[in-house]
């Protein structure tokens, strides 16, 4: 079984999640009860106490008091939340983040990342790597994730095995790449990466059948390191597997366009012109389950059709910033009706925090607004839903993780922060960088949460209703 | 008097410092001594360990053993770094970090800092606020820091009284403005501006006259704010006193230099053009002694000007982004002559980090180089000599402080870096963000602290030899 069965659980505090792009909901002196299967079954606001929301809800919920494990907090510098989820990232590409130098994408991938994941395929070194990037993701509250592995089967396995035991909710995909990259890097034929993303499905699919936790996805690198019969092949099986998500990059960076459309012209792909979105949806690649990366340098047309197509877009700012790709216009893709989440795009992105992320979304977005579109601007409100609401939609998770509702699963943190003393004392260190004077409202606190805070402010982080982090 | 007389120091491990702006120096293996009053007064290589570097230290310094204190780090993930020089930040708005909304610089000043400034001439709020600033940032290394204050003459001084109690480095500045802000908050009239200011000196003067680690600095809090009498007076008073350092902002905002303009038109200045720069030109302000916040939107003849007079720029990247008002050219302002530090601006800029202030360095200077100019991108080499060596010429220290040579003073911290266990595991959860897996090059040591680094990252910070910060 996937997961174990928990006991019945009841948290007590104040809860906040994105009730709308623009709107977070602050829920306080609120019960939420989540049953043994990590589902939350009651919501109940206006409660003095946790003893008076066991009194109320138990016997609604036929839950003996001896069944519950209790978790309550009335501090108003703490509070649950959702737990974050990261639509883009590289487990195999951990142990470089911040190493990039002034590469940008295409010599990055040559210079740095290549070498680092062909290595992952010795067994011992992709535990240790793989260990601590779902560690120290689920540190930062990072609660769902969509990983790329690496080319090699048995260590993308072991990512997956690595996951669903620690319990974080993940997409694992072994990564189809055919073409362009060294030769010591990549699948031997079309045939052979099918045949290697099949057997990584099955071996996924066999420890969670049903997906409670870790599921596969179908990741072909970006196109230029696949080749047609490749993307063809995926299509296809993408077809005959609608249940399979889809992960794979688009536009970052103008050199890879430009790779793109010498190497995938209208004629060879039967598209009707020759722009990088064209050539995924003439492979059957641009679907509703297609999470694309990036999409820095979207054209109007390349929006329309993602949007037509129902794929989703995962920005990952950090990313975008340090390897000089360029600043993504968020606020234009979603008016565009494209849906976005938030990605770390470990180690393009140099830090493992979706906080950091949506942070840093916000900073991009101001970057954006300097070229005069003022509109561009994302508020602290509408970074969080990228983080979460936004995110479950991207990894095709809606109404199911990202926020609290009865029916919804319980994938949350318990955010702590510090309380500066009437000294001005610096109390607790381990309380982080997040300082309360006490005359903050809750809006504020939460923006010098998203501007301030770290892994130290994530004091616990629950999946499907399970412990699967705590900080001492 | 200012600093109690220490104990001789040796230290001996590796020392990394900014030998130029694009290259740091590793010092292996390497003893340096530091004596009673704080300065280095040997550095030695080549020594197996610290026992072989005091055999050797020892009778050429004429110490004995026991009025030595030692601090010793073999660990490969451990090291000196010159403590950190934080050119321009408010200490009176810390407790507003974060909280900004979407404004940009006018309005933000009326709708956030103001009030928060002006509360602040209540003593035990300033004690409260002004004594958690300093705390935090010397616990994130920053051993010298340009302070502005608020308008008011009691909590200035009381700010200067806390930086020399905890040894902090630090430029105290009283803010000059006598118009334009709400009438709450402002000084009553030129001569009351200039009253105060001239009691404020006097009084840090008085508490450390050799200048030791606090002095005072003229602050007209920039051009908009003060009448030309005021800028006049300062002018005069700057005159008067070459030993007295100046702070102020320039061309931080677009609709500020607008404003400056429409205030300051050559016919009232006597200045040759209607630039920014030629406002502080024309009262005696831009001097070799004067530190520019900002300096985002200058002009070609303007750099030529600061260049020329000597005056120096802050570049406050987390301000310049989080309240959106662009991104400064520092690749160009440095080959214009014109030296450059590094501010945080706080509460313009959300973070009490240099470290973090010297990583938006980088990310920003790639939002210019995306506009096309490919060079503008700065190194992590780069951005650390911004946060050290730069930031000791822009504060009026160079030789002084920011780098580790006989003569300079041990303004330092000791990093250390995470290591991750051979089974992935977290390890100690406080030693931060920086995984290091082993493999890795002190370069790339270095570029994952930059990226990932945090207070958790800084274990103890000296300044003039003083132990100012350890981290239990």
């Amino acid at each position: 079984m996937a997961t174990p069965p928990q006991r019945n659980k009841v948290f007590f505090g104040t809860f906040v999640h994105s009730k709308t792009l623009a709107e977070l909901e602050y829920l306080h002196n609120t019960a939420i009860a989540v049953n043994a299967t990590g589902k939350i079954v009651a919501i109940e606001p206006d409660h003095t106490s946790l003893d008076s929301a066991l009194f109320s809800l138990l016997p609604k919920l036929n839950w003996t008091a001896d069944s519950v494990s209790a978790t309550s907090t009335a501090s108003p510098s703490h509070f649950f939340f959702p737990g974050f989820i990261d639509t883009h990232l590289h487990a195999s590409q951990y142990p470089n983040v911040g190493i990039f130098g002034n590469s940008t994408l295409l010599d990055w991938l040559n210079t740095y990342t290549f070498p680092l994941e062909a290595s992952l395929s010795d067994p011992a070194k992709a535990r240790k790597v793989y260990t601590r990037v779902i560690r120290k993701t689920l540190a930062h509250g990072t609660t769902c994730a969509a990983y790329y592995a690496t080319v090699d089967v048995p260590s993308t396995n072991l990512l997956a095995d690595l996951c669903l035991s620690a319990g974080q909710r993940a997409l694992v995909g072994r990564v189809c790449m055919d073409q362009l990259s060294p030769s010591y890097y990549r699948d031997e034929s079309p045939e052979a990466a099918l045949s290697a993303t099949m057997e990584s499905i099955k071996y996924i699919e066999g420890i969670d059948p049903a997906f409670d936790i870790v599921r596969p996805v179908l990741t072909p690198r970006f196109a230029p390191s696949c080749s047609a019969p490749l993307l063809q092949g995926l299509g296809k099986l993408a077809a005959e597997r609608p249940d399979l998500p889809i992960q794979t990059h688009i536009s970052e960076n103008k050199n890879e366009i430009a790779l793109v459309k010498e190497l995938f012209p209208p004629s060879a792909t039967g598209a009707g012109d020759d722009s990088y979105s064209s050539v995924y949806d003439a492979f059957g690649l641009l679907t509703d389950r297609t999470i694309l990366a990036h999409g820095v340098h979207l054209s109007e047309f390349e929006a329309e059709l993602i949007a037509k197509r129902g794929a989703k877009v995962s920005h990952c700012p950090c990313s975008n910033s340090a390897i000089t790709s360029g600043a993504a216009r968020v606020r234009w893709l979603m008016e565009k009706g494209v849906t976005c989440g938030l990605g770390t795009d470990m180690s393009g992105g140099y830090s493992p925090s979706v906080l950091e992320a949506a942070r840093h979304a916000a900073l991009v977005s101001r970057h954006v607004a300097m070229g005069g579109d003022d509109a561009a601007k994302l508020t602290v409100e509408e970074v969080l839903y990228l983080a979460t609401k936004g995110g479950a939609e991207v990894v095709g998770m809606e109404g199911k993780v990202g926020g609290f509702e009865v029916g919804m699963e319980w994938d949350a943190q318990l955010v702590t922060l510090g309380t500066v003393g009437e000294d001005g004392g610096v109390g607790d260190e381990e309380d982080g960088n997040v300082d309360v004077f006490g005359w903050e409202s809750w809006e504020d606190r939460i923006a010098k949460w998203v501007y301030n805070g770290d892994d130290r402010n994530t004091r616990m982080v629950w999946v499907k209703g399970r412990l699967v982090h705590e900080r001492k």
